[in-house]
């Protein structure tokens, strides 16, 4: 019997950080939730990730950085957008009144090595 | 300048078939958005791929069967599965009163040879 889950259940009320479930996970592929309820990346830090990532709004709102980019980027629920290797980004802004779903898929040849340090690194 | 785009966007009134749009794609991994609009798996027909995916449905509803269960599986908005390789399964029914739009993720080595057979099939 197959059953499915459902991506908004088990959202927790309050977070003190981001929380990141790996919802399908192989050595090239990490599928991801990720909760944010108006956290952003420190201040100063930029994510360089050496695998591309593939992001979707499913709720909420939220605002991206590009380093050398002049405008972030916002997204609203539905926006999706590829961020190639070592894009350098940060998230400047998640809405601080709502809850924030986002689906994140890693993909390339060096997601082992680098998952802890992508995992950690944006709380 | 990085610009997001909405997977709600651009979606038709009416479709004769099944639209598969290609998201992002690798040798290993493509990831699509399909749009269902009451259309079904032909009679006797199970989808049997190589590769593994992973189903969510972001809006509208659909019931999938997999051989040899007994019941099957109904999807509403937000609802995710993983199908193995080669569990052979198809689209009972999608709301004919709603879109539904999917975003599948489809991973795996044999990808590219199957890319053709997997994007024809199920319409």
């Amino acid at each position: 019997m197959v059953a499915p889950t459902n991506i908004f259940a088990n959202i927790p009320a309050a977070l003190a950080d981001e929380q990141f479930t790996a919802l399908w996970s192989t050595t090239t592929l990490r599928v991801e939730r990720i909760i944010s309820h108006g956290q952003a990346s420190p201040p100063g830090f930029w994510c360089d990730q050496e695998h591309a990532e593939w992001v979707l709004v499913l709720q909420g709102a939220a605002v991206l950085a590009f380093e050398g980019d002049v405008d972030p980027v916002r997204l609203k629920r539905g926006d999706f957008l590829y961020i190639p290797p070592h894009a350098r980004h940060r998230v400047e802004w998640t809405d601080p009144d709502q809850v924030t779903v986002w689906l994140a898929i890693h993909h390339g040849a060096s997601l082992d090595q680098h998952q802890a340090l992508t995992d950690v690194a944006p709380t």
